[in-house]
């Protein structure tokens, strides 16, 4: 039995529904080992850019202490890239984190934050042009589903956060509990981080 | 350019997170199509069996016009089974709906309701035998990514509700509209309603 890790879900007007709930269904179902809190610039509820609004646990000021924080996209980042609140929290708690993970352009947000210089990341294929302009000395991977590169994690879009979340699930607790979690859940994981045809289609080849 | 519909979720105590917010994903990014309101029994937030909580739109007392109901699953369905609130509540808006849709265990709260009486439906395949209990005049079907039975639509296991929410929207939209969301999503759409390999891993067949 690993330890039980907190999980941060930051949100933010206008993130997007199935990059954070995604995962966060992959870890919370894994009740023993994750406990997952939604965090918010204040506790005040946050609609997605969807329309479907979450109740906030934590505030930035109060967040408590995380061991995994989630960054969705959507297109609320194009406003949170001048968000220094949130840029500073990024900042902040990154080096009291065991992993960082984005989702989709959540990965421009980090980028922002400079936390992914010198690293190799990914991020939305639709969207590439947007998130990797926020980080030149980052290592953008156009055709990726999700990037480890240390303990930052980057999922390109949306629905292949649910593949990297599985990833982390194998690396923070083991890979037959990842397999269990994606078989309770009725997911057909793709388990190679290379896997990715959405990179052709959006043109980045 | 179809009519725009209203799209309603409705949340208890519970529910699986991924069942319901794969769904309204796929809906609702089609915001010239869709718009996605929350229901509860009252509009107190709403925590799902995960932890995160959500905010509530509306009461089913106020739940106004929809057009299409979703209706998930979780550990929740076996406290709201007695309900007679929420199962009354399913009885009454079903005769006003374009379409009713459940995701996982849902599918064992539309039989309570006595809404699948002589229909094929659908569950999730870890939790079968409960679903299937709650309605004896229904043809379950225990392989199925999703069955679609006149208007009602019941989904397999939680990420199954992602496919069955594209095949909803290649219903009500059209067929290229669902594709594109699914590569927008960069997600993998299972458009076969028979592929279903998690009935056998669940010992169904």
């Amino acid at each position: 039995m690993t330890k039980k890790r907190t999980v941060g879900a930051l949100l933010f007007p206008g993130f997007e529904l199935l990059d954070i709930f995604g995962p966060l269904e992959m870890l919370g179902v894994l009740k023993d080992h994750f406990e997952v809190v939604t965090l918010g610039e204040t506790t005040d509820p946050i609609a997605s850019d969807q329309g479907p609004r979450s109740a906030i646990d934590r505030s930035f000021a109060d967040c408590g202490e995380l061991d995994v924080l989630l960054v969705p996209g959507g297109i609320g980042t194009r406003t949170q890239i001048g968000n220094p609140a949130l840029l500073e929290f990024l900042r902040a708690i990154y080096p009291r984190l065991e992993v960082l993970a984005s989702i989709c352009t959540g990965a421009g947000l980090l980028a922002g934050a400079g936390l992914l210089d010198g690293r190799r990341a990914t991020s939305n294929k639709k969207s590439f042009t947007w998130a990797s302009a926020q980080g030149n000395n980052v290592e953008w991977v156009p055709q990726a589903r999700w990037v480890e590169a240390g303990n930052i994690f980057t999922a390109s879009g949306v629905a292949a956060g649910i593949d990297m979340s599985l990833a982390l699930v194998a690396r923070l607790v083991d890979e037959a509990t990842a397999v269990k979690v994606a078989e309770y859940t009725e997911y057909e994981w793709h388990r190679d981080a290379s896997w990715d045809p959405f990179a052709e289609l959006a043109g980045l080849l």
